[in-house]
C-alpha cells in the first residue's frame, strides 16, 4: 500500500466506493466521473504507478477481470459495446497514479455515453514514416 | 483463420504489415492510421472476434506482449507516455472484427499526437445513479 494514494484507499475501504468485484489481487469498482453509464474501473490491489510499473501477472489478472466486468456490465445495462482503456503517464491523460483500467460501457445513446472519438482513424499515415518507426520499435525489443 | 478477415491475412503473411513482434500466439505491427507516431496494435494469432470472444488467455498473452511493446516504443520514441485501448462493438468504434489492442504511444508535441481527450473525467456523475448501476453488475457478475 502507498501512502496518499487514492486507489490504495479505496482497495483498503479506507475511502467509500461502488465495488462490483474484487478477489485476491484486484478490485473493480465504480468511476465517480463517468464517461458513460457503468463505466468501471479495474485495478491491481498491489499498488503500483502505471503500464510500465505493474508486474505483468498483475496486468494479466486485472484485464482479464476487466473482461468479465466489461461482459456483465454491458449486458446487465443493454449497453451497445465497451471501451478497455488504459492512460499511462499525465501526457497520456493518466490523473491517479495506481494502475487502473477503464471499462466503459458504450451507447446508441447519447445521454447515457459521453465519449466522442480520440482521433480520427480514417486519415492515413505516411507509409514510409510508420516503416521506420516500425523498424525502430522492433530493434529495440530485440536490443 | 476466419476467411476475409483483414488481420487474419496480416498475421499469415498473406498481406503486408509492419510487424515488430510475433511469438507463438500473439502479433503486434503498426497501425496504418495512426493516431500518433508509433501507434501499434496487439493481435492474437487466434482469430477472435472481440473483447467478448477471446479466450481470457489469449487475451492476457496479448496485454502483456502490449505492455512490453508499449515500453519498448515509449523509450525508443521518446514519447512521454501511451495508452491501451480496445474497441468491441461497432459502437465502441470498432472496425476490424478481429480483436486487438491498439498501444497508442503519446506526446507533448501536438504534431507527433493526433489525439484529442475522448471525454470530460473531471465531470462528476451523480451518485445515487452510479451506486444504482454498479449494484446491478456487482448482482450480475454474481447470478
Ligand atoms: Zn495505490
Ligand atoms: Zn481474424
Amino acid at each position: 500500500m502507498s501512502d496518499h494514494c487514492l486507489f490504495c484507499a479505496i482497495v483498503a475501504g479506507e475511502l467509500p466506493s461502488v465495488k462490483v468485484a474484487e478477489d485476491d489481487t484486484t478490485c473493480a469498482f465504480m468511476d465517480i466521473n463517468p464517461a458513460s453509464d457503468g463505466h468501471l474501473l479495474v485495478v491491481p490491489k498491489r499498488h503500483s504507478t502505471d503500464l510500465f510499473d505493474i508486474a505483468p501477472e498483475d496486468l494479466a489478472e486485472v484485464t482479464v477481470v476487466a473482461q468479465r466486468v466489461a461482459k456483465a456490465a454491458v449486458e446487465e445495462l443493454g449497453a451497445d459495446g465497451v471501451n478497455l482503456f488504459n492512460c499511462c503517464g499525465s501526457t497520456a491523460w493518466q490523473s491517479v497514479f495506481h494502475f487502473h483500467l477503464h471499462v466503459i460501457p458504450r451507447y446508441k445513446d447519447r445521454v447515457k455515453d459521453r465519449l466522442r472519438l480520440p482521433w480520427t482513424p480514417e486519415v492515413p499515415g505516411d507509409p514510409d514514416t510508420i516503416t521506420a518507426l516500425g523498424d525502430r520499435i522492433c530493434a529495440a525489443l530485440q536490443a
